[in-house]
């Protein structure tokens, strides 16, 4: 996995310097707004979507440069979204990747502006990046729209709410079969589609073919199941401190893959997922190197 | 002010339409968010920034059918604003417009979604918006990125921060001057910066030219601010039921124009900022009759 390693060291300078440029202090704003949307974008998260927008962009010809407000903006996303699911009213964690939620440093009030702001921003960041990567207005328009309909209520925002209509459903009398295609659903919506969404945004930036872009949505659904689902493994077996949480989905009795069919079962899902991931990139050759690691990765990963 | 009546009137259905086509039920979609965030949406709001974004277009020369989907994206993000504010984390109302507020009827968790919800989907409004009507890219980018600036810190998340940090100043040692200089600033980005994006909106849509968008930010700015003043008159005198709400700004101890400078300065201030609305209207001539009543109304009204 030495390529992906090198790709990610030379590409979190370059998302990092980004959500740093967004995320400086602007005239006319508090300061305190900016600092807790700090905490959170630079809590040493994994930088998984601002990666695939890169790879994505690679994969269709295209220089990391060009797709760098995209890949912030995904980021700030997916940032958003973990600080309004770890709310009290939501999850109420405590921990996230080992430091106190942002709720816990700046308040529940600022938290929730701090996530709003965050989503806001987003897509100021797409529009730029629209505009400097030269797009037609029919691109730009549709980078917004495919961000938008990833994050709102058919991708992470209905799929959290799934989650949440889902908890308790494991003491309730149902199918094995209906709770796995219910578990499908949430996982699709709170997981892959701002996965599926980083990676079309890295397409549609780079110019792709639609046939490119469909490709690279198929990958990217599969990818981000596997990912969920091998989180659920790790939320089980995973070493705490590497997790830096609590294993809260446990606590709430949440509805998981593992909880449902077991560890071996989970494994085996994430690998299948994981062998289809990599059949969708097929028609991209060895461009598509950096994006098959990833896939292995998200298997292989202990954090 | 019968012609402003007769433009609400002819356009409350336009935007409503509109507004239930973007809210409808989606495939793929938990249908309680939906309806979470409909319960809002409909919960009987003057439509306000719809009504600037028709009136912009109106004074450029465009019709209305050409900018519903920026008038429903408008309403969309102050309907989140509204559900956020009212969070028990943030201003923690029970009513609002004499109903129950989201997270009475929703839950917590369901009201920070729904939020989160509409302002996710009012982004990919404005894309669709931008495409239909035949933008370039950079006007496309542009309207995309003028909204995210209004709602975001710099805007109408940076005026809740400074509102929420602003509780409690009263009781300080403050200078009347200053208690003022900090109230403008709240006024600004938590109300004005919202009405200023959406005449801009309209403005962009209807492809204005860059003298006729500066004269209606102008013209924005001033209707913003008189509009929060006279909102802090009617948070005092209004008639309760009328409002429907029971004067949180008051029971919060917030600092409101009213509050630090006695009701008839307050008065005289809405006044002296919609003569100034008026004067930033005059490039356009009788094409802005409707906003030209508007200002009048925002000073007149008793809710």
């Amino acid at each position: 996995m030495t390529r992906l390693k090198r790709f990610i060291e030379a590409h979190s300078p370059i998302v990092d310097r980004e959500l740093d440029r967004l995320l400086s202090p602007r005239p006319g704003e508090p300061g305190s707004i900016r600092r807790a949307m700090r905490y959170s974008v630079f809590a040493g998260g994994k930088r998984l979507r601002p990666v695939l927008v890169f790879a994505a962009a690679r994969a269709c010809g295209k220089p990391s440069s060009s797709v760098a407000g995209a890949a912030a903006a995904l980021e700030m996303i997916h940032a958003y979204s973990l600080i309004h699911d770890d709310l009290p009213a939501m999850d109420d964690d405590d921990l996230r990747r080992g430091k106190p939620t942002n709720h816990k440093v700046f308040g529940e009030a600022m938290a929730i502006l701090a996530g709003d702001g965050l989503l806001t921003l987003a897509f100021e960041a797409l529009a730029l990046n629209a505009r400097r990567a030269g797009l037609d207005a029919k691109s730009a328009c549709e980078l917004v729209r495919v961000v938008s309909e990833a994050a709102g209520t058919r991708g992470m925002v209905g799929g959290q709410v799934a989650d949440i209509e889902a908890e308790g459903l494991l003491g309730r009398k149902k199918s094995r079969a209906a709770l796995a295609a219910r578990l499908r659903y949430i996982h699709e919506r709170k997981t892959a589609a701002l996965i599926t969404a980083s990676l079309d945004a890295g397409a549609i930036l780079a110019k792709a073919s639609l046939r490119q872009r469909n490709a690279l949505r198929l990958y990217g659904r599969a990818l981000g199941l596997a990912f969920q689902v091998a989180d659920d493994v790790l939320d089980v077996v995973g070493d705490k401190r590497k997790l830096g949480k609590k294993g809260s989905d446990r606590r709430n009795k949440k509805l998981t893959y593992a909880s449902l069919c077991g560890l071996a079962a989970a494994r085996g899902e994430a690998r299948r997922l994981v062998a289809r991931a990599h059949a969708h990139l097929r028609p991209f050759g060895s461009g598509a190197q950096v994006l098959h690691e990833l896939a292995d990765y998200v298997v292989e990963r202990d954090r």
